[in-house]
């Protein structure tokens, strides 16, 4: 009922959103727990730059690091974590199940508040040049920053692995992006990108037959004919005593959670199984929860800004 | 799907959520510039202060600032912005549609993240004490800091106005819950509060009949029978040929968006009516935006901590 209230509002000063960028370095140790605290701590260690997540797979002798701020200090904390995976790792001792090329494998920057999608190619740009000027590191953009259709996968930039790429990168096809067309000696190659937030996004179904949720899967990702943006398979939760449909949606802004929700829901129904639950696993961006409780409350004009922390982020 | 890939996970340094409160402070002044201004700038100046709205009503002869801090920041500009109306105003002079008290009329305290309500009272207890003993204004409390049910609801509190009161501060149970029991010259006496943030909340339906938004208006308030916390009432939008449920949410946290729209679209399907849209007028918390999203999801065990926008509010 407030609206009626405020008849005259004085404006204050504009306030513009802050540049946000997030950014997902993966490095090539898992193990050491010195190593990672090195390179997780040059991250930390850039000022205006949060370190939310450090997560180690010792299976995989990989690490990811997640961490925000304003774009330069993103770059900067990059390029510092990248230095350190260089000088710390070496690539001709690497073993590990999760394919890679090189100490630091691959950096993506994904913006957030205030920032384009353009914005965030050209720090991809940026940080790729400087890794291969002062590190000497050759460097493939890639996703959204990528120079060629045959870039944009990451499991494409890379083929043969670090192992495979010490032979190939000479070739015409396989040159980098930056750099010399030959691998730093111990620490391999990097990939540089820019790409949207992922949201691990689950759902869970009331039933125990596996195959209801790889058919749902099936029907839902992309690449059998389903929702653009979307990677999906069936899991099964035997503990639970229940399946699930787990997704991966790479680009919540053109294919949203709630339309994955509703098509795993409805594809559910036509085997009379329900939903029972779902789960956002890691971090979500506000404008996706926005999103969904805009879609179901059917708001009209709402903004982000309307949101009390949203506008505790923007510039004063 | 990114859990299975999460299997050591380093911890990083325990990070705590900033204690945040909100004040909208009421003042009875709307139509003279120069006394707004000096009203707000006095909270504006108070380091770690956000002030987020300003918003005058020259027939209530009244303005409302909202502004967000840490608690003794808070605190310290709701008093600096109480001594400069108590400075400036003169309610020998005032009129103005819209009931009150005092030159300060009332400052309420909203607890948000990090903030239980019991410390929201706490501070509207200290901010009462300090406006008695500095600035001679006597002090109610009020809502959540109410020292009898009596003082609850504001309109009893602000019972016979500045005028009134002037008469019967004096008996016994008109007695200040802080200050002398008489009225300052010129500022009068001001309520101060603690009270959950209310949600102003609006459902458009597809119909121009309003004595149906009406009678749904009174199947969803509290006073006749309805949802706890709701206050709602029928409301013409004639120019655009529809009608509304015009309703404020007196506590999301115990009667949350998604029961009042749904209550909403239950009682408009008896009518066979359609809910063609929803707004939320001005600001809201995330949580309850959080809270939307779950319910119509399904989600289970999220966390507004997974909001990246809200872990960067947390404590580094």
């Amino acid at each position: 009922m407030r609206k009626d209230i405020r008849i005259t509002h004085y404006a204050l000063r504009i306030s513009s959103m802050q540049k946000l960028v997030e950014c997902i370095p993966n490095f090539s140790e898992g193990r050491r727990q010195e190593v990672i605290d090195h390179v997780a701590a040059a991250a930390r260690g850039v000022a205006g730059v949060r370190l939310l997540d450090v997560s180690s797979n010792p299976d995989h002798n990989r690490t990811v690091l997640t961490f925000v701020g304003p774009p330069e200090a993103v770059a900067d904390a990059a390029f510092a974590s990248t230095a350190e995976a260089v000088r710390l790792i070496n690539m001709e001792e690497h073993t590990g199940e999760h394919p890679r090329i090189g100490a630091m494998d691959v950096v993506p920057f994904v913006p957030l508040t205030g920032m384009t999608m353009d914005e965030a190619v050209q720090l991809a740009n940026q940080t790729g040049k400087r890794i291969a000027d002062e590190l000497r590191v050759p460097v493939y953009l890639y996703s959204a920053a990528a120079t060629t259709p045959a870039r944009k996968r990451l499991p494409d930039v890379r083929q043969g692995q670090y192992e495979g790429l010490k032979e190939s990168i000479s070739t015409p096809e396989r040159k980098p992006d930056y750099g010399e067309p030959k691998m730093h000696p111990t620490a391999g190659a990097t990939a540089v990108g820019a790409r949207p937030p992922l949201i691990a996004f689950n759902v869970n179904l009331g039933t125990t037959n596996l195959a209801i949720a790889k058919s749902i899967g099936k029907a839902l990702r992309e690449s059998s004919g389903g929702l653009m943006n979307v990677q999906a398979m069936g899991v099964d939760l035997a503990a639970q005593g229940m399946v699930q449909v787990s997704m991966n949606l790479l680009d919540y802004t053109k294919t949203p959670i709630h339309r994955a929700y509703e098509m795993v829901r409805v594809e559910a129904e036509r085997y009379g199984v329900p939903v029972v639950g779902s789960e956002i696993v890691g971090l979500v961006p506000l404008d996706a929860l926005v999103g969904a409780a805009d879609f179901y409350l059917r708001l009209t004009d709402f903004s982000r800004s309307q949101v009390l922390e949203a506008r505790l982020l923007e510039e004063g």
